[in-house]
């Protein structure tokens, strides 16, 4: 163990160097025009693999390439079987003009790495990868195998995953699977994060008049479809911050006791998240903490509005349709199929006849994720967590989704252990998305750290 | 007379190309990148008018040019003067994909010519232009004084009209005024507009967070600007079609029977109007006919929603900011500065303190306006309209502003005759907007028959 933590030390240079390599590639799965970028990523990712010493495979899909990649196996030995999930693909890097320094171009400021993909998923899945070559170079024997799936669209939906599990199912069989795509509070605060939120998501377009017409020469004696979806969405939620589709809640299991003084203990500040999310002042549903509210109770938001004039100056209309996007966020036990057909059933019911409405759920949606913190693996997390970063860990719920943690449940039957390397300020998804330096080398010393933990608890399955 | 009304059937066919050329020019005054376009259209306009004979100068303000254009006066001849108003700036043609052909590419189909700006206003006030120069050319006594005054800022609010009528107050006093920006119920019904909404706008900017958020990790502890804002614009308007804002209705002026007999005589059916309109069904506040509701009723009305991500599929974030335009018609005895305030403060009173609102009140508004259809001035314009159409004509109230309208009141202390030659699917302020060219000949030959009856009238002030 000592020999592959002097090797991470000694190798940290070179794994920057790796990491900057790496985020060079304009692996943005959404815009077509990056599709060679996305496929040259992935075939650079292969290379790093094999160079580490794995088996890697770069595996073609309906949409974007997979990465395959395994310790080499001992023949005959049944050793207990780990599964490393990652992404290369990245957001969309717009708006540009909001960049301090260009999206692909990794540059370091404040001890950061700044780069679209920095902590989304670049960063943190290279640092799993740099603590497994620490162990294949230096010849320690990991006491367990591993597989790594690295996919590429994880940004727009990961469709191509669940068939890809599925067909290479047996390869995959495991353990548990981990995953470190989610935040830590602070690098004082390493975190297992032990629940996840799952999401849904739709359009509602209402269309009124054939066209836009004059406000003046019609105006008060036909509807506004403008109005009639602020009036829609806004008797979506009342004044305590609740949802108000009728069956909302109803399959929403309540907050113990004890899960509340885990998420609290894990939970910044309301004064610290306030700042952090920049706003004149928090707003939630009544009855429960900022740390609960964003990670453990359900929302509905409104993610965009267009209708009508959206230009400089006034445009005297009424619009002829009008549009939202719209998100849930759901918690055990809410189900996406559940919550979408009540939320449907509900905008239907209070669509005035005055406009037409046309719903487009958006494909998929994810399941809420809920583990037990007292499970064996993640106890092992645990402890490595406290050996790595030499601090206590934190339990947390986040409050974002990871679509694939419930195929890992529903196809492989295992639990995920989520640790997380980002940070509350790395702005994943937004401009100046940014990787702690620091983060990235205890995240790849954690990763080190793991596999005897989870390896000395033998094969369970 | 025979010979005016002789050249203008001759002329026909220049007067189409006339109008087509007016078209051309995208004098679109709401966006600063038409600037050159605005002032060349104005140049030309002041062209025009010289070649038809009229004494003709292009005015510079602090915003767009004013074309001021007179026919020769006879010296010490003290004839009625009669001033016409028009505006060759157009609304923005945006949506552009919704356009069968190019908004300033004017297209002759179905016997109307389709082009930004055909109706409102440049059709109508070359009409005008074409039964003057039918005069001057043919050496016909007009029997009275004619002053055009055509300016390049209507769309937004007219803001330098008013000071350039106070500084050339003498030169513009007269018996009346005369408009034609308006509409007639068909080309079998012209019409005589008495009376016109009037109006105010402005812009509500509502901000949240700092910057766009990510929706999982930060949704249910904060607020969502968007719904803030469909929530304050939903609580404007009830269920009946009330608008809600505390004295909006203070100052409303009740309707007398007459004045209900006289609009509905003038009206569309509901049936009729809803297939103009094409909604699905009508809506408007509970006690007033769709004729009522939409000339002689206030209004409040969302001409545009923004907020958040308005691109293709989804993006999961909670928007940082959201914005709406509004406008409000007014109908007598409201004025623009009480709606304005009472708004205004409504708004602010009902802001939650999660966000932070700017209100950005458009220049200007305008005052609502009613005259009556027994004066003099008014009975020579419906004579006028019976020579010129061969038809009865119909008294109406149009659901649109007119702001100049009340300049002329409060500055010139003169009464508008206001007779339009627009027709009901003319698609004003709309994609498609167009002219009937049986409108354009008819136009031009009331404009002809209305000058010795407002002459017989002789000097009145």
């Amino acid at each position: 163990m000592d020999a592959v933590l002097s090797y991470l030390k000694r190798n940290e240079g070179r794994f920057l160097d790796r990491l900057r390599e790496h985020l060079r590639f304009q692996s943005v799965s959404a815009q077509s025009q990056h599709r060679a970028d996305v496929r040259r990523c992935a075939a650079w990712l292969g290379r790093q693999c094999r160079e580490i010493g794995l088996e890697a495979e770069v595996h073609a899909t309906a949409g974007h390439p997979i990465v395959l990649a395994r310790t080499p196996r001992r023949p005959g030995a049944k050793r207990p079987h780990y599964l490393v999930y990652g992404h290369y693909d990245v957001q969309p890097p717009e708006p540009f003009e909001l960049w301090e320094s260009p999206p692909f171009e990794p540059t370091i400021r404040r001890g950061r790495v700044f780069a679209r993909g920095a902590t989304d998923n670049k960063g943190q899945h290279l640092a799993h990868l740099n603590a497994v070559e620490a162990y294949l170079k230096t010849g320690t024997d990991l006491r367990c195998d591993l597989t790594f799936l690295i996919e590429g669209e994880e940004e727009v939906g990961s469709a191509n995953v669940e068939p890809f599990m599925r067909k290479h199912r047996r390869a995959l069989l495991c353990e548990a699977a981990v995953i470190s795509d989610s935040e830590m509070p602070s690098l004082e605060q390493p975190a297992l994060t032990y629940g996840l939120r799952g999401a849904i998501g739709m359009e509602i377009v209402l269309r009124g008049p054939a066209r836009d017409l004059h406000s003046g020469s019609f105006g008060g004696a036909i509807d506004n479809p403008a109005m009639v979806l602020c009036q829609m969405l806004a008797s979506l939620r009342d004044a305590k911050g609740r949802i108000t589709v009728p069956g909302f809640y109803g399959e929403v299991a309540p907050l113990s006791p004890g899960e509340r003084r885990r998420l609290a203990a894990g939970s910044s500040s309301g004064r610290e998240f306030q700042k952090l999310a920049g706003v004149p002042r928090l707003f939630g549903e009544a009855g429960y903490t900022p740390g609960e509210q964003r990670s453990a109770r359900p929302t509905l938001e409104i993610n965009g509005l267009t209708s009508g004039y959206q230009g400089e100056g006034g445009k005297t209309i009424i619009p002829a349709w009008a549009r939202a996007k719209i998100t849930c966020r759901l918690v055990p036990d809410q189900t996406p199929e559940r919550i979408r057909s009540l939320v449907i059933r509900h905008l239907e019911r209070i669509c005035p006849r005055t406009v037409e409405m046309r719903i487009t759920p958006r494909r998929g949606g994810s399941l809420p994720y809920l583990m037990s913190p007292d499970s064996a693996e993640a106890q092992a997390a645990l402890r490595a967590l406290r050996t790595s970063f030499g601090r206590e860990p934190v339990l947390i719920r986040e409050g974002g989704s990871i679509p694939i943690v419930s195929e890992f449940k529903s196809i492989l039957k295992v639990d995920t252990l989520l640790v997380g390397f980002g940070l509350p300020d790395d702005r994943a998804h937004s401009p100046n998305e940014n990787l702690s330096l620091a983060a990235y080398r205890l995240g790849s010393r954690f990763s080190a750290c793991l596999w005897p933990e989870l390896a000395s608890l033998g094969r369970r399955r």
